[in-house]
This record gives structure tokens, sequence and C-alpha cells, in this order.
């Protein structure tokens, strides 16, 4: 380093775009937050297992919603033996790779759980980020839709146990193949319109943003947004238009029950999905979830490509206030759905899986809303300051850290520059430090210790202008021997939780 | 996915080299491992703070040790602004960069703590992985080494916390301005001689590895390896390497004080790096730690280029046999030093600060090794078994599940395929299942159900050949109402907790 601190560069100190810091109190929240889903799922009988974060690019596949990002949407680079990596940009194709390559290992049905970071190379903007975590849950090897109907048991009750009231959010389900159904019955089924398909979905999952007249331009000629920007639609008729809207419009699906029969009748998958819809619809009512917490509802579409069959997103129901100060529904804050194809693309036969995946982000950002987290009960630890540098008084600062640690109580010695006192009770308030202990060349000859009470002393020093002058009234301080040091500071702690409970 | 499905590609499903996946009983090792680490560094008084995987490359700088990697050792790559952006290779580069980003706000001495992947671009081996986890704890704005002397008692407290004993561990403390005084003594002072210097300190962090002569013939001509791949040598003359292997050799280091101030007397930084040594020794000897805990040891180096004043590093010394079949001590699973420079780099101004990690995968296995993690003491679920697949009976077995969950019971209703009811034993057996719930028309009709007590039939089925004798002979297999599943399931878990107890 030498060389360096002689011709400073100065570097500068930023981060890449679309990254951030986490800050200690929301990395307990998360902490908090991750604690609590990963009991309810070890509940149902998920276990934990993780992937790492590179897989080879073709492995990963492509199947995130725009195609049109740079690199397709990941961060790719080349190994030394020219083979692609890319890290992964979610949770389910590494575990797709996962099972197929350790199939013979594995028991099926497969039900695991993981939570980890996932990349985008997408254009950073306000609360879109190119590193977010996701945390998922996943049963491999189960053909049944029972499987999906307990995995929307298995959100609402996450949900529940994150302290969401019933009644502020819902679990909404649909199937894909309905869908499929309706496109087909519109003259967009077959191979040859696979492309005009996948445009009539990312259509209709802008409804949250856009309402039904946006995206009924997007299914027809196209939409210009605020800015001008044209994005060219789907190009279908008013007819086909209709009655896709009709579809997603559905509010009341037991309503709409026959028309959307006939609607999909006669196509090759649309009356089975209809089916599959009907019976997690009968399974999760057999087990006590009621339409206010798991409905059927067609304008859930699911942006990723590889669903193959039922697709189900969780929504909070509250309101919040968006950057432009409008009330706006908090809105998904996790889905998932069936991806019957994602193992089967590694092996000689079909592999059968659904899972779904929480925002952790997005949803400790709804739980702080709801004052659901981060009530933030950390105690500042207590500081041992620093009077004189000498080994010996060094020594000792350091030995009555040590005993109030062994004591269980959060302490440390003050570790900056200790020669300007003043830094060192500014860094105590700063810090929140609930005590500081002081011993100067006196105190340490009479074997005593100053303790000052800081959560006290600032209530008192409300009128006491300026340093000196607070030092000089000795605000909530006390001498005491060395040897009752621990007892003071537990009795001073003690009071100030008391304080706090009293305050509420 | 149709399309796909119809000309399977048989993608091949493999991680890229230096990767793997983690099983459930490591990941759940390393949660109860990190979480008693946290806990022991909330009390020192230090917080969460966490940064993104990404930086620019010029923000983390090159200190890895060996240069001549692919890619200095890093992955990287460039964004589509075309700046080069890496993935961190360790916590401390980014730490750095975080402070000096956010200056203005942090409060120093700023002391927190991360845990978190990181990632080497290296030739992947046996144990050597290329997406590992450390767990780091920094002081930033700490002049003193009373800060670095706080640091080894944590690494102290941290390995007792996590139930190594007294004796098994060491910390051992060096001081790199020592070691660049002997370097300067012996003729390789100087901006000049820094290459050099860089080829002696690797050759001084092999000596656990190759021992003295290895490490004589690595400071002289060179060394042949067992595979005849020869290693360059740093060049050193008999009278050169002799005065390092007596300094790197030191094993008592009182006994040795007085040659040791000889040969770095003179030199710009020797004695004052002797001084601090002594200041440490006499800090932690005053908090109680004596040098069965914490002990200066000359041979620590430690391998980062960044590092400028005291250096420390746990050691395990309790022995393991290796792959050789070759009885071991474990040795390092962590460690760190000041590094006053690396801040600095970004700022017009000093920033002195010191840290170390922890070697997440390394401590976990050692801790393996002694017993003391992965206890494994999660139950498997509950499996409620599928014998009929209409509506009814389904939404019978999801609400006998939802309930044993609601009641507290991990518990999980057969997701595969139901059809082949033997694949649904096979499936409770290999996952361990203590009960499997059984419900077929007759009992159904009875309002009843089946429980089977798997842990105890398994062992009262060792002399049964055969699966039909065993159905046959209903082993520890009881018929209840419906009404009382939940409390019969309740009391057959606690006998089998009894029984494991009295197992020990």
């Amino acid at each position: 380093m030498s060389e360096k601190q002689k011709k400073p560069q100065k570097l500068k100190a930023r981060l890449p775009r679309g990254f951030v810091d986490r800050s200690a109190s929301d990395i307990r929240a998360v902490n908090e937050m991750t604690a609590k889903i990963r009991a309810v799922y070890e509940h149902y009988g998920f276990d934990p297992v993780e992937t790492p974060l590179f897989e080879y690019t073709d492995a990963l596949g492509k199947f995130l919603p725009d195609s049109d990002r740079p690199n397709e949407g990941v961060f790719s680079l080349q190994d030394d033996d020219d083979q692609w990596m890319s890290l992964r940009y979610d949770l389910t194709a590494p575990l797709a790779r996962h099972v197929a390559e350790n199939f013979n290992e594995i028991q099926l049905p497969y039900r695991t759980y993981r939570a980890g970071y996932v990349f985008r190379n997408e254009k950073p903007g306000p609360g879109r980020f190119r590193q977010f975590m996701q945390f998922d849950a996943d049963t491999v090897g189960a053909p049944g839709v029972q499987a999906d109907a307990e995995m929307c048991m298995m959100m609402a009750d996450t949900v529940e146990a994150l302290g969401v009231k019933r009644g502020d959010y819902v679990i909404r389900v649909n199937n894909r193949k309905v869908l499929d159904g309706v496109l087909e019955a519109i003259g967009l089924g077959g191979d040859e319109k696979a492309a005009q398909r996948l445009n009539v979905l990312r259509a209709i999952d802008k409804l949250d943003k856009f309402g039904p007249g946006g995206v009924s331009l997007l299914l027809g000629q196209g939409r210009k947004d605020e800015s001008g920007d044209f994005t060219k639609g789907a190009g279908l008729n008013a007819d086909q238009i209709e009655k896709v809207l009709f579809f997603v419009g559905i509010k009341d699906y037991a309503a709409s029950a026959v028309r959307l029969a006939e609607l999909v009748a006669g196509t090759s998958n649309g009356s089975e999905g209809v089916e599959e819809l009907n019976l997690i619809g009968s399974l999760v009512t057999s087990a006590g979830y009621q339409d206010d917490r798991i409905k059927i509802d067609p304008s859930v579409v699911r942006g990723l490509e590889y669903y193959t069959g039922p697709v189900y997103e969780a929504e909070l129901l509250f309101d919040v206030t968006n950057e432009k100060g409008e009330k706006v529904v908090f809105g998904s804050v996790g889905g998932g759905g069936r991806y019957d194809g994602l193992v089967s693309r590694f092996m000689g036969q079909p592999v059968p899986a659904t899972g779904f995946s929480i925002g952790v982000s997005r949803l400790m950002t709804a739980l702080k809303n709801l004052g659901k987290l981060g009530q933030d009960e950390v105690i500042a630890p207590v500081l041992v300051t620093v009077m004189d540098g000498d080994v010996e008084a060094m020594g000792r600062y350091q030995r009555f850290t040590q005993q109030l640690r062994a004591a269980g109580i959060r302490a440390e010695m003050f570790q900056g520059n200790w020669k300007k006192f003043g830094n060192q009770l500014k860094y105590a308030d700063r810090r929140g430090c609930p005590i500081a202990i002081i011993q100067g060349g006196d105190e340490r000859a009479g074997g005593v210790v100053q303790l000052k009470d800081l959560i006290e002393g600032k209530r008192l020093s409300g009128e006491i202008e300026d340093n000196a002058s607070w030092r000089e009234a000795r605000v909530a301080q006390e001498t005491v021997p060395e040897a009752e040091l621990i007892a003071k500071v537990q009795a001073m702690l003690a009071a100030q939780a008391e304080d706090r409970k009293r305050a509420g």
C-alpha cells in the first residue's frame, strides 16, 4: 500500500447502477421476516436446499418476460474454457437444473425452499434493482393440482404469519390452460402463433398498471405512453379483444363459469384448465380457505414464460401512497405457478412441478408500512470512554468492557481517536448509547468509575445550552466503586427499559 | 414450452466448475453457526451492514495473493455503459467503498459485521470453491491497536461460543510492520523492492504447507513440487533466508524479544511494530486473555496485500485426518488485520481500520468434526397418504393435513403420483416420516383413519420379510375416529420423542 499512499489517485467511491447497500434496520427486518417464512415452510414439510449464483447460460434458459433487454436480461460472462455462465435471474431455473443433475438421488416428490439473491440485467429505475432477494418454495414431481392448491394455502398462511390481517390480502389463482383455451378460441392456437400469444400475455400482465383501456390498446394496434413512446400492440381485432377482456375481467368466477365454459369449449386444453381451477377451488374450500383468502381470478397471468398450468399470486389489498402522492393498492408481493416443462428440458421424461416466489424487499416494505417489522428493539452498546492512553489505563478500560460483555451487556470501548473527549460523547449520542463509563486519573487512583445515564441525561439536558455547562451540571451522573460497575450498569439499563415500557 | 416438449434437446444438467449446491443439513448447520457468531458481534457493539455482490472493478482494487490467475482472480464483466464491474472477492474492499461513499453520514468509529458470498475466479480443486461465504467484522476509524486487540478477543469469544474448548484453538497475532522491518534489515526496503517483498511474504505464507525446508527453497532459488512443477523463488541469499526463518520461526515471543529488537533496530517501522505487538499483548492480558487464547506468533503473515499493521489468525489445534489419511492440525478458520490504506484510496485523508473474516464453510466442517453442529433435530413431516383421487376424498386428506399443521405438527399430504400406494410408503420411509395417515373408502365411510407409527414399525419389522406380510402384520398401526386424529398423532410423536431421549 505504501506506494499508493504516497501518490493518492483518489478513486471515486460509487456503486454500479441499480445496486444498493443494505442498512442495519433493513437487514434485521429481513432476518426477522425470513425466519417467520421459513417456519411456515418447514411446517408444511419443506426442507432447505440452495444452488450457487452461477449457472451455465444454456441451463438457465431464456424465460424472462422482456426479450428486448441487453443480454436477454441476464448478467453473463465466459469461463476460461469459453463456456458461458450467467448469474441466476430467479431461483426456479437453477432448481430445475439441480433436480435433473441429481435425479437418481432425489426422492420425488421433492419439497424444498430457498432464499437468495437473483440478478436482472435491466435498466435500473426507482425501486427497481439489479440484485434482489427472492424466497421460493417448490414441489417437484407433483402431477396433480392438489400441489398447486397447497401452494396457495401456504402463501396465505405465510402472509398471515407475517402479521397481515385476513381481508388485507388475497391469493388469486388462474390457469394458463384456460388462457390458452381462450387464445385458441379466438384463432391464436398453434406453434406459428406462439409469438403473438406471448404478446397477448404481456399485454394482459399490464392490467394492473394500465387498466382495461390501456390493455385494449396493447392487444390491438398499440399504445403511446405519456412520454410519447409507442409500444406496438398484439394486432387483435375488436371481437378478439372483447373476448380476451371478458376473460381477464371476470370478477365473480362462479357467475361467469357458463360463458367461460362456452368460450373454451372444443379447444385442446381449455376445458381441462377450467376443471383444474374448479378442483383447486374445492380443495382449498374443504381445508377451510374461503374466497376471502384464496380466489379464482382470471386476470392473473404471471410474466414468466415457463408456466404451463395453474398460476397464482399473493396480493396485499391495503392502500399505500405512491411516489405521485396517489393512494394505490399495495399489490403483488409474490406468486408462481406450475412449470411442468422446466425439469424435462434436461430429461427424457416429464417431471411436473409447481412453486412460488416471494419478493423479499417488496414484502419487507409492505410490512414496514403496516408497522409489522423493524420495531428495532436492539439497544445500542454501553460506551466505555477513553480518558488516558497509557497501557495501564487502556488495560482497565478494556477490562471493564470485557466484564460488561461477560455479564451479558452489549458494550464497547471507544476505538476512535480518544484525544478529543467531546468526540466520544458525540459518538455516544449519535449512536444512541444508553450509558457512558468514564474513568480519569483521579477516579483511577480512587478505584472508582463515573456512569452517565445518557437517556435520562438527554431528557434532562433539554434546557442546558452547551456541552460545558452540561458537564458541569453532572446530569444523571453517578460515581461508584469499580467493583460495583456491573451491578450499577444493570440497574440503570433496567430503569431505562422500565421507562420505555411506560412510554409505550 | 410446448414446442420444446415436442423436440426435446436434452440439455445437460451440470453446474459450472468450482460451484456446488448446498444440502439441507449444511444450510441448517450454517444458519445455526452464523446465528451464534452474530450474537457475539452484536454483544461487542457491532451492527450489520451489507453491500451488493457487484462493485466497479477499480473500486475493488487488486489485492489478491496470486496475480497470475485469470482476470487477476476475479469474475468481471462490462456493464452496458462499458464500465467494468466485478463480483467481490472479499467483504473488506466493498466495505471500504461503502464507508468512503457515505463518509459524511457515517459516525466514526464505524463498527459493523456482515456475512455473504464472495467469488474467486480460480482453478477449482478439492475443497476449493469459486463461491464461498465469509463472515466479517470491522472497525473503521480506529487508529490505535486497542481495536486490533479487541478483534483478537472477539475472535476468541466467537470460537468458544461455537463450542470449541479452550486449548483447542488459539488466536495468533503478528505485525506487518515488524515483518517489513525484518525485510528492510536484510536489504529489501524501498519501493523498488516491493515485488520481491511480496514474493517473500507469499513464501512465508506457505510455512504451514511446506515447513521451513520448503519455505527456505521458496525464499531462495525456488522449489519443485511432487508433480515436477517448478515455482521460482524470491532470490534471497543464505544470510537473508536465515534471518527471515529466525523471525517466522519464533515460538516463544518473550524469549526472542531481544534478538528481534536488535534485528529491526534502525528500520523505519520495525520498532514501532514491536511496540504495537507488545501493547496488544498487554491489553489482552489485562482483559484476562492469556497466551493459551491469544498468542504473539511471527509466523502469521496473511495473504492479502492490503494489510498495514497487526495481522491475526484463528487456528483450530485439534487433529483431523486429511484426504491422504494423515493426522494434521485443522488449522486456520479465519483471520484479518489492519488495513489503514484501503478506505484512504478513495479519500483525501487517512482512515485507519481493522477487521477480520471467518471462512464459514471451513469453520462449519471443523465444528461438524467436533460434533458441535448439525445434530439435525428437525423431525420429518407426518405424511397424509392419498388412497383415492376424487374431490371428496382429496378434500378430506387436505383437511387432515391442514388440521395437523394448525395444531403445530409438521405435516404434508402426498403430492406425487398417488396411484401406486407402495411409492407413498417408500417415500415416507426414505424421507424419515414419523407417522403415515391412511384413509381408504371403508375407513372414510366409517369416519375413521389409520395411523402407522413408522419409527416403531421400522424397528418391529426387522424380522418381517416383505412388504405384503408387513402390511398384513399391521405393525404399530391403529384405527381412530377422525375427531381423535390430532390427539393421537400428538401422543405418538411424544412417545417417539421419549424413545429418542432414552436412546440418548
